[in-house]
């Protein structure tokens, strides 16, 4: 059974390398990896904040948040949608 | 053909839970993962730090440094072996 994986991002370039790098690294035998811009779907950063989301890139995995690297801040994302 | 992928940490709770959760997270198929232990195999903190590795954890995937959360700086793992 897949659990899911969500990948939190911004567009910058830290964010995409992250997202080549590291998102699409997971095992696909055991994670379902949903790719979420917070810039597009500024209505998810609640849901990201909930998560323990601090900064993007971030991926949560079982409900436990992984700050990869470090492209901006949660507050400076919502500060620019 | 897989390629290397090395985790890099020093026995922080921030770093076993992101061993847990991530390094062995990736894609057996496309990825060997090496788990090394900074404060045990102090002789590897050069090889880490080459890589671009600032903090642990972290995980090198084809060259490039993915720094997960924050344990510790390598100044500190440096400062503690």
């Amino acid at each position: 059974m897949t659990q899911n994986a969500t990948f939190y991002h911004a567009g910058c370039p830290v964010c995409l390398s992250a997202e080549q790098g590291l998102a699409h690294a997971l095992n696909p035998a055991d994670y379902a990896v949903e790719i979420v811009h917070l810039g597009e779907a500024p209505h998810r950063i609640a849901e990201a904040e909930a998560a323990g989301v601090a900064s993007v890139p971030a991926l949560v995995i079982g409900g436990q948040p992984f700050h990869i690297n470090f492209g901006a801040s949660l507050a400076d994302v919502k500060g620019s949608v």
